[in-house]
């Protein structure tokens, strides 16, 4: 171990205890890598510190801005972009200890929370008084709120609701100079000077370490229902889609498996899907009790109206797990075919998704890679689910080259690398495909402005 | 003219014909202000520009460079906080030739525009096509699109529907560096790179020229109607609006008007309204046709609760727009009890506003003067509307003395000096008030980076 190490973990030891320092590769070696499961060599952190304050954040800067180390922050390392793998050593901030949900305040309708909160704990706690906080990654079972603002993440009601950048009114930052910032304030409106707060929300730890955030919440809605139906072609899908919108229904969520997708579900979780069809839609109306039925209607005729095979709806919330259960399913379904299964995340104009889902199967069929496709149809978005095995050199070299091939594509068809996931480490070599030079240095004058040592979570996204 | 502005004009005249460029001082002195209504000392602009395309705008700003010359963006100079005030001469950008919808996309449900459309014609044209764009600042239909992103212009609906902030998914930007950057895309969700597309939303024309803007757009809801009461005090208005939305309604619009802006309004154009009353909340429902009733129901029993007297609700859009009608003569009414009328637009958490509005009657009061009160429950926002006699020395001084008392009061109220105008030269002196110096030293450090030069609006904001 070096001097210089050597020195810091003393005095994360002094400042912090030495129960809330985790220093030796045994215990380190969890922490190098995050959900991204890549084959890429990572190194293992320094250290990992599990800090109970705002004001010991800032004592671990001070001490990073010494010994001249990244910091990485990491809430449940659910996210699957390399947003907190280590690549260059440095102090892990683990907020496994700053899990308060501080305040939910009724009136203001608003949330306040430390970054720690597991987000499905948010949601039911909020829910239990009437109240909504939509974004909805799916792994808000285990993922924290503080990653889910780093990362923006989104969720299958987007298209109606926004993603978590929609939903952030405030952060409590701590600076890479080592002061603690407020970026907003506890109003849902601001129109008063540059909006920080949506710039922290997204920049994956790269600009300043989030140690509360204030959340908008609205009012839930009564009631919900899915439909379930299968198209012949996606084009035929997306069809019924701008139909149902042109009908002025607004669903929380347009979801949508491919033929792999509801295959190979099917094959490990028989539950009678259709497997000969080229897509399954899923509709999620919402709203008042009152407007269901007149909703429903309406989303059944156009489902009809486009040949549509199948039509199901939920009447209540244990059809509605049910049918829901077969798009949960393809991720866990996608992970038996293979020992290692990778997901996605790319996003087009909603119009051209038939061409994006059309493009990504023919270079996956190329490469002989099975992908399975789901996503959001609403928003354009696209998760493709491709099974592989990491320990095949082949396989691994064919499955690099589709994805930079995929990226290719989306660029093409005026998308983006991710929607709702991030660019971490993983998308880092592409993000030039679809971000112009002068906006990546615009990003990059930021990031030196704001943090000119590049001690946070250093070259990731760019 | 001094020989340096000799040669900038010759260079704008060479460029752009004489015909699109402005120059004496007769030509040049209407755009000193803009509908902040300042007595302050303001400069005349060196030259008013007609730009018709981006790379203009590039040739601009190059010669401003050059010439180290500020360069003003004006839409329709409807702005109240002096946002494209001139303070240090330079150029101004008129963009009324930069005024066309280039598309409005009905399958990606996004439009794109020029800076120089106006707000409401881009509304009516995409409402006809059954979408909806939600911000609608009482000006839409003078103001542009582009002073509104550069504003984060709000409006009635921001309740529900969020302001401009949540509408914008990519700008064409020509920064100050002389060079065209695009910063988003036309995907309505972004998880790519840091968000530049907020950072430039509000940032009042300091970090970058738009000169065009995709903006994302939603189905319009079927229906909508507006219930109107009256109330005791200002906190059973705020009861009222927290019971219903306890209720899961969510309410397109909750809007107030307090005793003064009734009294106000009734003298100048006799309605019948209750001259009596602490307060009237306006309350806009929308969504199905067949979700109507059920709402108003409870709506209607709420306010019955709360002792609301006078209930009105409209039953079709004549009807709608007679009860608007009242809350919209508000400023006119204003104006026509002294030779100017002024607007502020402050913001507080929800639960705040009673003693928000209370506060700024007394501050108002205390200085002799009237504060018509009106503005956004649901948001907590209010712009209190003060007229007096910009000729009279002594009420001038009383009206700036009440200002900084009104500041500072919605400051300890928690709350922010704008959720919709922007802050521009009027409340630059009072933002750090409400925005801390870590904050604004990072909005400084951005500012900087972007614009080192400090040619674009310089100077507004902090």
């Amino acid at each position: 171990m070096s001097n210089n190490k050597q020195s810091l973990i003393k005095a994360l030891n002094k400042t912090l205890g030495t129960s809330r320092v985790l220093s030796t590769v045994e215990e380190c070696y969890a922490y190098s890598q995050d959900a991204s499961n890549t084959r890429e060599i990572t190194q293992i952190p320094d250290a990992v510190v599990f800090v109970a304050t705002a004001n010991e954040v800032l004592e671990v800067v001070k001490f990073a801005r010494k010994y001249k180390t990244p910091i990485i922050c990491r809430g449940a390392g659910t996210n699957t972009v390399g947003a907190c793998r280590v690549e260059h050593g440095g102090i892990i901030l683990n907020f496994s200890r700053m899990n308060k949900i501080l305040e939910i305040n009724k009136e203001n309708m608003t949330a306040k929370v430390q970054p720690g909160v597991i987000l499905g704990d948010l949601q039911s706690k909020v829910e239990q008084l009437g109240l909504f906080y939509p974004p909805d990654p799916s792994n808000l079972k285990v993922s924290t709120v503080g990653g889910s603002i780093a990362q923006a993440s989104g969720g299958a009601k987007t298209f109606k609701y926004g993603s978590t950048k929609n939903y952030v009114i405030d952060l409590e930052i701590v600076t890479a100079d080592g002061r603690i910032m407020r970026t907003g304030s506890d109003t849902v409106k601001n129109a008063t000077g540059y909006d920080l707060t949506s710039l922290f929300v997204g920049s994956e730890g790269t600009l300043g370490i989030i140690t509360q955030a204030t959340l908008k919440l609205i009012p839930k809605p009564e009631s919900r229902k899915v439909l379930m139906a299968y198209f012949d072609t996606v084009e035929g899908a997306v069809e019924a889609v701008n139909l149902i919108v042109s009908q002025r229904i607004f669903p929380a969520t347009i979801d949508f498996m491919d033929a792999n997708a509801i295959q190979t579900v099917e094959k490990f979780y028989p539950a009678g899907l259709l497997t000969d069809k080229a897509a399954t839609l899923l509709v999620e109306i919402d709203g008042f009790e009152v407007s269901m039925n007149y909703q429903q209607a309406i989303v059944e005729e156009i489902f009809k109206r486009c040949n549509a095979a199948n039509i199901r709806v939920s009447h209540n919330e244990e059809e509605y797990e049910r049918i829901w259960s077969a798009r949960r399913a393809s991720m866990g379904a996608c992970a038996l075919l293979k020992p290692n299964v990778t997901t996605d995340d790319v996003i087009v104009p909603r119009e051209n998704l038939p061409a994006l889902v059309k493009g990504i199967r023919q270079i996956c069929e190329k490469h002989g890679l099975t992908a399975c496709l789901v996503g959001h149809v609403g928003d354009g978005s696209v998760h493709p689910q491709i099974p592989i095995d990491y320990n095949d050199e082949d396989e691994y070299r064919r499955y690099k080259l589709a994805k930079s091939e995929i990226y290719e594509l989306t660029a093409t068809l005026n998308g983006l690398l991710s929607g709702e996931h991030g660019i971490g480490a993983e998308k880092r070599p592409f993000i030039s495909k679809v971000i112009g030079g002068t906006a990546l240095d615009f990003m990059r004058k930021i990031k030196k402005s704001l943090d000119p040592d590049n001690i946070l979570n250093p070259y990731k996204i760019f």
